[in-house]
């Protein structure tokens, strides 16, 4: 049995609808997956976050690694108990945040060493020992290590990170051994096309479970990484789920699906909640502002989430303003209901065939209030 | 038809049950009231608020007063909005906080000069004030403007206090306009016996909708708490309730119920669960202890709410370490659930006739552990 089928493929467009299988139930895809970096999605109980139309949520490696533990957590029995979330759970696999986080990185073709960016204490992060180790967190699907470059890096440290990543993969597949657990690899290249068709090609002889584009969502800006993702999806196959990895603002997942992207993780929904900055189909909302001191209506009108349907938006900027967690909470139930609310959208139109030109409106909308305050209600 | 209802009187022990009607519904006595002091129980929605059994919450006139305001919450539609709340809803006068919060405070018979602690802009409550902001604001229950005094003040303070939250309440009586919404009383007098004999009395004469016992819980210590709530309940009406104000440790309020008290808040089992300590009938635990770091077991393997259905030891304790929001927000749900379980229990003893005894049981264990580790699971 296949454990990703494709239940419709957009006439006009790459853009398909699929089903993914997972150990602890059925995705719909396209999907988007809630960031609980640390084991939590910030200040939302689980609770909350089904209801907002979660089916999927993600953690990072290399904090849980570091804190509390892998031996915890296999202890109290696996990363669904950590998180109290019994639906499908993906893990990065740690090399990116050491990058990002971790001082006194060094990095090899075999591997790289760091310190934790808690205590200081010292790890190695190999190929095997990412795979290891997502292979006791439990989650549903794993990530490949692969080595994510910076954007605008020399062309040979780009290849360098293509080469590595392949080699890598080809090892976690090796030492991949839980059989609960897929393994996706990741596509690394920059906004170099020909680095991609090469990265591509080599991690699809070796077969996956599923493909990831890495290393974009950068700063290369919205136009590259369309471009990039829309000459790097189809060299994957067709009948294996396609991942953008850290991606993004709305504008960027339809035009992603629009180039055949079926997963999308982003922080987006839930950093910016925390920041007072609230999704709507009309634009953002900035909740401290005081355009919303007793204003009773909702953040959205049509928006069917917890917070809209409880709480005017006079009484969030009130809780930013008292300091009170309720803001950000609130804010961010909004905002992921609002991305699940997308996706919904994204499904139903390419179930009913008109996706693309769908994603053309929206897509024009965007580029006119992208970033700006809502100017009307 | 009378809004306060006795369905049961324990024939060892001044203690009852009954029900209290409001315009946004029943209440069953003896009840604990979680505390959403500036319109939010910190950090948990109203959604958890409900799961945990919480029947009516309290919220602080002084804060709300200074921010976001009573024309906001007014202009909102009262503070049922503000709060994402449809239940009942307690607002105290404000006249405690301006004490303990404000500065610059200057108070004659006439009633309270003070400066925001928020912003130092300047406000004057009287008795006319506080009622007609509760008014507005909306509660179910508002309370009257009293003066509770500091513990170990002078006699001459004392009754000087007591003198003026006798003519204060009935200020507030006439002053009072809104027919949905209940008005208490508060008994002031510290520990002197005589005084609250004085200042319960003459506060009956007025036939408010309920009466409260203030100044306690302010360092006197249980004894004293219990001698005093002991001698003042009789003295108070016995078909209105009664309302101890600030109350307490889970000992406190099984005394105190003894005593005859019907309605209880204190911010206890969400201030401490914001410090990881848990409340459960075998003794607190703190959750950021080595102890817990791969427990898998619940904090509490009897109780039923959210976080122990979900959530292992070990998971809290990691979020608390690594600063996430959920490590409050958990143990705040237990401890609130935990009180609610003591209310519900409290109940049912005096519905099956055994609460004397049984609250004597409790209140030796809680003589041997209170305040200490517990030792075993």
């Amino acid at each position: 049995m296949s454990v990703f089928e494709l239940t419709c493929v957009d006439k006009n467009s790459p853009a398909r609808q699929g089903v993914l299988t997972t150990s602890h139930g059925l995705i719909q895809t396209p999907c988007f997956m809630p960031v609980g970096t640390a084991g939590a999605v910030k200040g939302i109980t689980p609770e909350h976050l089904r209801r907002t139309g979660a089916q999927i949520i993600l953690a990072n490696t290399y904090h849980l690694m570091l804190r509390p533990g892998v031996e915890t957590i296999e202890r109290i029995g696996g990363l669904h108990k950590l998180m109290g979330w019994d639906g499908p759970i993906l893990t990065d696999s740690g090399g990116y945040q050491v990058f990002s986080l971790s001082s006194l990185t060094k990095i090899d073709d075999d591997g790289i060493e760091f310190a934790s960016h808690v205590d200081g204490a010292k790890f190695r992060l190999d190929a095997e020992e990412a795979t290891r180790i997502q292979n006791r967190l439990a989650p549903d699907i794993a990530m490949c290590l692969d080595q994510c470059p910076p954007f605008g890096c020399e062309p040979g440290q780009l290849q360098q990170a293509v080469d590595r990543s392949i080699k890598w993969a080809k090892r976690c597949k090796d030492a991949h051994a839980n059989p609960r657990q897929m393994l996706f690899a990741i596509v690394q290249g920059g906004i170099d096309l020909k680095l991609r068709k090469q990265c591509a090609e080599e991690l699809v002889k070796m077969d996956f479970d599923g493909y990831a584009i890495g290393g974009l969502s950068v700063g290369e800006g919205h136009e590259n990484m369309i471009k990039t993702v829309a000459h790097t999806a189809p060299l994957l196959p067709a009948n294996k789920p396609r991942y953008l990895m850290g991606v993004g603002m709305p504008a960027d997942i339809i035009a992603a699906v629009m180039a055949g992207i079926d997963m999308f993780d982003c922080v987006l929904p839930t950093r910016n909640g925390r920041n007072a900055y609230a999704f709507t189909m009309a634009g953002p909302l900035h909740m401290r502002n005081n355009e919303h001191i007793s204003d009773s209506l909702p953040i959205e009108n049509t928006c069917d989430c917890y917070t809209c349907t409880n709480f005017p938006r006079a009484a969030i900027r009130h809780f930013f303003n008292a300091g009170e967690m309720l803001g950000p909470i609130l804010t961010s139930i909004h905002n992921l209901r609002f991305y699940q609310r997308l996706m919904n959208e994204i499904r139903q139109h390419i179930e009913t065939g008109d996706f693309a030109q769908w994603a053309d409106e929206q897509l024009a909308k965007a580029a006119i209030w992208n970033g700006q305050n809502q100017k009307e209600r």
